[in-house]
């Protein structure tokens, strides 16, 4: 027996048939355990422990002793019968006991030798600590990969190499080498943490034991020889100590399995919280060269996280924020936040907080007005509440306060500002008030935004109330929590469009091939037609009627106005005739040498420009993307991803977040254009599998009529 | 005597003459004495002191005797002879010696008398901690102003009111009725704070006293009835206890007495750090409920502090991460930052960082990277430098890794992650290594990410190393001292162009009349003509020469291409009789009823598209804004706005901070366009003083043409 016959995550689960936990074997593998071994071992045998309780093989040995770790511990020295007063074994074979996990602390050539002795004594999970693997060379790849056939075969999940092991705060398992964690134990939380780095995890540790949040379960993952981040998340999400899982993460290689994480932890409406690095070139170029990750491009990352509802974290603190937020109460019902200041500027500042991270501020009703100006007259009553001084002289004040906002406000959260009443003799003023209004409204979240001594922080956190020293941190802890919390609420993801296969086209691609196929997808494409000659296409403009574009067609012609080679808009078949002329060579030197493969004569479509992509990603898969058109939107970087295929409703979602969307909408005097139409259009492109031979499929730009006009594919370029 | 004779800012200051403090007296009052009577006084008066230390009018007292202040505490109570322990006068006229600083703590009704009774006494500075005065009604306003008449008269300068005080570290002056300061009273340091909002105030000292920030005064304006933000501000600046001067402000009514103050901190070499509220319309509109600042256009605020090198926190935290480093030691030389860590994963998230705020990370030399390279084989040493745990094993190594980056990097700090260490038994290798670093390099800054107990963090700070807990803070806060190191390093400001008055014209405003003041600037308009009839326009389109455009001109008409009132390109006459006709009424219903003021036959002018803007702020007057042209990029809100007047290189920084400046400088096959005219032209606007009759000039577009095809103003509006 080597894992849980009922482990705490075995309970029943609508999402199981779906995850990466039930993925086929490995034909010469057993079926894989679960990394109930892993995170909840009953029994853990160091291979190589050391008697020295200094040295990294020795450390585990006294962090297990030292935290009181309730599991057996089975030091393995080959030379030695007690390891730090412990019984030794001379090998894993000696024990003869059930091993869930194996720590495996040996020099680099002993670690084969000793990843078999796993696979032989049946041990769960094993961990090697050890650097000089992928992170290094090729070489080292190789010598990973092989340890990691070694474990698949032998049934034994692997953790590392280049890791710094687990931790389970409950157990006090410490599976772990960094000194960051000796001593001074922290008490069990619900917060979980998976990082890729393992000086990371550590520094969260001893970060989290510092500001009294508490953790459940903490992983370093390094160099994923088998188990990975999404492995790890997807265990966490399944949890039920586990309330938020919150991760560090430099890139990963497989996108369809950490999708499935991403979605098991919806399922069970964990929030998920990252901090993905690697966004900026340096940051890329540091990432490479340390670690094995292929990282795929960061701006996808964003849409995933968007598609799952899980929150990208810019910063450390951020990563914190939202995990206290989360670890401490319920999810908030919405973005709706009350705010109550003893400080009529941090009311202000607060104000600007909400606005920018998308908080709704609603007034309070007059009625409840009404009855606070004659409380605090000189005070600001509408939400934001400014209570002034008056609130130190008049102690009913605040409770009053906190249950008219809790009670009548129509929020979700109450955000005070306490300023330094938490360490000043006010403090059980503002503790009392607080928890009355968290026990009386326990659908309205309390937040205290004030400086605060251990036990004010302590007492306020058992009521479900979390501390921040910087309310503008709080309002951004606090819209991210209500984004988790609405994506996490719907129903379900939107059906998404069928794919569709797409041929590919024979020969070369131009802007009429291209068309084509865009054509299978059903999006519309102007009524036009190929001409060989300036006359053929004067009777083609005739025969589609004015005014039309004329365009020379060529596969080695991207882009095609910037080189004299469109001409609109045309109203009669002389000015068709001359433009033709003008635009191709000998007159037009910008085509000298440019294979012309005919003349596109095109009915004239009018319209918003919006350009729209699918293209292909290494990690994961085909992705699509809406921007405005023209080339100075493009280079203002105003555009959407998401993963494809998207379904019209989520289309017209990623149209809205675009900074133009102002001038889609009709402001300033624009007309309203089609966005139904437009979103149908991306929905439709996304549906789209692209063959073989193509990366990618543009069409720029889109031409949006007004409302009910429809949208109209005007260029088209296939890559 | 009221004063300081010889005050601690009293040495030679190349500034005195432009500044705040030597302005002209009101006519019937004697001239004003510097605000040393408020931040130094030798001696404070209680008026209305109490005998209860737990009433606001107690406890000052209470904390002047505790916190050991060194000066003369004079309680006067009208029926009392001794407060609190001290001997206490009937009334300041009892007192018989001089009063550097009196606080007004009696019932409203009172207030006038007590200061009537201050001016009497010769009291130098009087604090009116008081509300219900400009805040609440027009009616306070009144009572305010008059107090502030009776001040000024009386040569006595006032804090407040609705304010809560003042406090001056060193000497142990504790002007205020805050809870927040009693007992535990901290070190005195080097950072300044000034702060509208009362409540804020306090908040700032009684987290910096537990984040172990060392302040030097702070001082809270409240109402500003005649000490305002920018008075402290200038004072603190002349400090010499003071490096760093924080605020915390929602508006300001006198924009170039700010300005002034700005320029006294900028040429004493003290970095000032904003925190501005108000930006967000929530945030303005409660800013007014409990301020009476007139706010201003919060942009131009931007605008503002980018002119002076002020850096504008958006946060607390931010407020606090750029004192912390500004107050620990010198200001870095440049922007280069050396980077070395204890985590892969680290490295990348600050290489992000830097990235984000556009912080310069130097590759190390060759030599150096080859020989660290023998030391840490397994590690990236380019910069950042990962040292991997090794560090931990070789003792030697870090202080090696710092020498060599502080020595060799070519940079001006170096930040580390050191993860744990702070708080771990490593903590003296880290010290060690960085107070080593600090001492051998003094123009190289060192930067602790770290977690550490205070005696770390103490001891670190000692060597003028501080400590941040989010490496992305540090970075950031890295960033915004360079930024303001850079400001100060400028010579001088640039020579700004001599103003040029311009004269209202005559009747109603159109195009024409516009292009006209834009001539009288020396701003190229295009070759037109102004034509009553189709054929005249055709006459003078032939004289101007093809193609032109052709518009119709109205006062009322400020959106021409909406109204289907702009026809281009027109390449004949026939073409431009028939653009004439279909433009005008009854062809062209949207000009129904609209005056006609004649056709507008121009040149047609083709080139990149500018918007450039000035506009009368009611704070802090002529604003100049250039942004990229067109309706898009008018909606994205990528502009630039600066204090009018600029010169030709300050407008060509503006320019240069657009999102769309990569359209301009010529990316993606777009054609250089000539930003030198485009500055000009800036520039030139940004020295016309509007008539009283305009608030604002526009220029919609500029085309800027190819690089030395010059800048011409295509359209104009007047305001």
């Amino acid at each position: 027996m080597k894992v849980f016959s009922e482990g705490a995550n075995r309970g029943p689960d609508p999402t199981d048939d779906k995850t990466g936990n039930s993925r086929a074997p490995a034909s010469n593998a057993r079926a894989l355990p679960t990394l109930d071994a892993l995170f909840e071992p009953r029994s853990v045998a160091i291979i190589g422990a050391s008697a020295d309780p200094t040295r990294v093989s020795g450390r585990p040995v006294q962090m297990l002793k030292d935290a009181g770790y309730a599991g057996q511990i089975y030091p393995v020295n080959a030379s030695r019968d007690v390891v730090q007063g412990l019984k030794a074994y001379r090998s894993l074979g000696d024990i003869n006991a059930p091993i869930d996990l194996a720590l495996i602390s040996v020099p680099a050539a002993a670690v084969e030798q000793s990843l078999h002795e796993c696979c032989r004594a049946g041990v769960g999970a094993a961990i090697i600590f050890g650097s000089g693997f992928a992170e290094v060379s090729e070489a080292g790849r190789s010598a990973q990969e092989h340890l990691a056939r070694i474990a698949r075969a032998g049934g034994v999940r692997l953790l590392g190499p280049n890791c710094m092991g687990m931790f389970n705060v409950a157990s006090r398992a410490y599976v772990t080498f960094s000194t960051v964690f000796a001593s001074n134990w922290p008490e069990p939380g619900n917060v979980g943490l998976v990082s890729q780095s393992g000086a990371f995890a550590a520094f969260c540790f001893a970060r989290a034991r510092l500001e009294g949040l508490r953790l459940s379960y903490g992983v370093s993952t390094g160099n994923e020889a088998d188990i990975d981040f999404a492995d790890c998340l997807e265990w966490l999400a399944r949890n039920e100590r586990t309330r938020v899982v919150i991760g560090f993460m430099e890139g990963f290689r497989d996108g369809a399995k950490l999708c499935r994480a991403f979605e098991v932890a919806r399922a069970h409406g964990k929030p998920v919280v990252i901090l993905k690095v690697g966004r900026s070139p340096l940051g890329i170029e540091t990432a490479k060269s340390h670690t094995a990750q292929l990282s795929g491009e960061d701006q996808v990352y964003d849409a995933v996280f968007a598609r799952y509802g899980v929150h990208r974290a810019q910063t450390l603190d951020e990563l914190f924020d939202v995990a206290r937020l989360a670890a401490s109460g319920a999810m908030p019902a919405g973005k709706r936040l009350g705010i109550v200041t003893v400080s009529g500027g941090a009311g202000v500042l607060m104000s600007d907080s909400c606005w920018r991270h998308d908080v709704d501020v609603p007034s309070l009703p007059d009625t409840a007005i009404a009855r606070l100006r004659t409380r605090i007259p000189f005070a600001t009553v509408h939400n934001p509440i400014d209570t002034t001084g008056i609130v130190l002289d008049d102690r009913t004040l605040l409770p009053d306060l906190l249950a008219t906002l809790s009670g009548e406000g129509g929020v979700d959260a109450v955000a005070g500002f306490y300023a330094g009443m938490g360490v000043s003799d006010a403090a059980p003023l503002m503790v009392s008030s607080l928890t009355a209004a968290a026990a009386a409204y326990p659908k309205v979240r309390q937040i205290a935004c004030t400086l605060a001594t251990p036990e004010v922080r302590e007492t306020l956190w058992a009521a479900g109330i979390p501390v921040f020293d910087d309310p503008e941190r709080a309002v951004s802890a606090f819209a991210a929590l209500a984004r988790i919390g609405r994506h996490h609420a719907q129903a379900s993801i939107e059906a998404r469009p069928a794919p569709v296969p797409l041929a590919l086209p024979v020969g070369t691609h131009n802007e009429y091939t291209a068309k084509a196929l865009l054509r299978e997808l059903g999006i519309h494409t102007p009524q036009e037609h190929v001409a060989q000659t300036p006359q053929e296409a004067a009777r083609a403009a005739e025969a589609i009627g004015y005014p039309v574009v004329v365009k020379v067609l060529s596969h080695a012609l991207p882009h095609k106005t910037e080189a004299g080679a469109v001409a609109l808009p045309l109203h009669t078949s002389a000015e068709v005739i001359a433009a033709c002329e003008r635009m191709l060579p000998p007159n037009n030197p910008a085509l000298a040498g440019v294979p012309v493969e005919g003349l596109l004569v095109a009915r004239l479509v009018r319209g918003t420009e919006l350009i729209v992509g699918l293209h292909r990603d290494p990690v994961f898969g085909a992705i699509i993307m809406v921007g405005l058109g023209g080339i100075h939107a493009e280079l203002l970087q105003d555009r959407a991803l998401a993963l494809a295929p998207v379904g019209p409703q989520e289309a017209l979602a990623m149209i809205k977040t675009l900074k133009a969307y102002a001038v889609l909408a009709g402001a300033r005097g624009q007309v309203h254009a089609d966005l139904t139409a437009a979103a149908d259009v991306v929905s439709r492109l996304s549906a789209a599998l692209l063959p073989d031979g193509l990366s990618g499929i543009e069409i720029n730009p889109l031409m949006v009529g007004a409302a009910g006009d429809g949208a109209c594919a005007v260029d088209a370029l296939v890559r």
